[in-house]
């Protein structure tokens, strides 16, 4: 998530905020998730952000509004922009979401697809959550994980979809294991790169909101839990070497 | 846990939380995991218990001793009970502890085998970190979970172990699968039974102490998140059907 958008804005500054003291969120009810989401976007404006990206699809499925009416500056979801990009120019048919079990009960990608489509489609959504667990044990090149993601999708597979929206950020580090169960006839879309386009898109059109960020092109990681594993996962969504600072909630 | 608990205690009542809000801990830093069980145990005393069992063997690694110097209370922890049943009268020679990567990090069974074993013992740790979220996920029947386990006790078996301490709370879901295997020439302790053969022993020997305790048999399930997944688990752990009752923390 965060490399995609420094990839697109490179000069902007970023705050990164993982809660590392209490994920996995996906599968916690929406109460406790949308506390949880508007403990974090306060944290992030304490420390200065002038736009929120919510960077999970669990909080975006369950506590964007939320978050939009509490707070006054720009709060950006995953979900929209995956949408946007999977319905494409109306070619998907066809529309697998998974995601974990908080998003997939939400029912919003499932909404999204079927208000935005300009022709109508056949959405089948599944919850796979034990992606997160697989990915966070660094597993994506075992067997077993490839084991594991047959049996998650092989109901989706056999409807014969054309796309495969990866509903949580986690889950393109299985794209490649993903990609090679279901076959090269299926586009299967990042909600993190989606949404990254989005975000520099609107900056773009709004001038008076873009002169308020900080482009210096620093990035300050902040976790509430400093565990081995954060530092991994870190590296592994492109932060490079960084320190990281334990934020208290 | 609670299910060998009133098993052993069937006229006591019982008082149970489980941070679902927070949950898993086993990956978490020793830091956090403190200052979970320090608030597990306030919110349990404000409720009136009089006696504390650590139903979890990441926090008695890590945060058992903080508990004992903190409160008044006797404070039981699963990790102790389990070595000496490992142990046993001296039979076990080759004996192997998995667990969350917290608790095989701490070093605690292995330091407590050790010590407590009349005849040298080896040891072999071995942190399964992706046991809890299968067995969460009700996956314990799955061809895919046996895989995982075969993958995660491959080294363990390989040196030969006689005994084998299922050294996290969830792990004694996946016994069958696990004792499958390993084969019926290894003993398998579950840290849950053992414990409750401790504080029956206790309660016995400390009158005064046991005069504190509530005997209506009646059991209060708290929780900090109440989702789908709480309210499976609790059967499975042998609540039988109980309303489950939200605590704040």
């Amino acid at each position: 998530m965060l490399k995609a958008l420094r990839e697109k804005l490179p000069e902007y500054s970023f705050i990164y905020f993982g809660d590392t003291a209490r994920t996995p969120y996906g599968n916690k009810s929406p109460e406790t998730i949308t506390r949880y989401g508007r403990e974090d976007a306060k944290l992030l404006l304490d420390m200065g952000a002038k736009l929120i990206v919510i960077g999970c699809n669990t909080v975006s499925a369950v506590a964007a509004e939320m978050l939009r009416n509490e707070f006054s500056v720009p709060v950006f979801e995953v979900i929209k922009p995956a949408v946007e990009e999977a319905l494409g120019e109306g070619e998907a048919k066809n529309i697998g979401v998974i995601g974990t079990r908080a998003t997939i009960k939400s029912g919003i990608y499932q909404k999204l697809l079927n208000e935005n489509a300009v022709n109508p489609v056949n959405v089948y959504a599944e919850a796979c959550p034990l992606f997160v667990p697989l990915v966070e044990e660094g597993w994506e090149g075992e067997l077993e994980t490839a084991a594991i993601v047959k049996k998650s999708l092989s109901g989706i597979k056999l409807k014969g979809i054309d796309t495969l929206i990866l509903g949580c950020t986690h889950y393109p580090l299985l794209e490649r294991v993903i990609q090679s169960f279901l076959g090269p006839g299926v586009r299967v879309v990042d909600s993190g790169k989606a949404l990254a386009g989005a975000v520099k898109k609107y900056l773009e059109a709004n001038p008076e909101i873009d002169s308020r960020m900080e482009k210096q092109g620093r990035v300050k990681v902040l976790v509430s839990d400093i565990t081995d594993q954060s530092l991994e996962l870190s590296l592994a969504q492109g932060f490079g070497q960084v320190d990281l600072e334990k934020a208290n909630l």
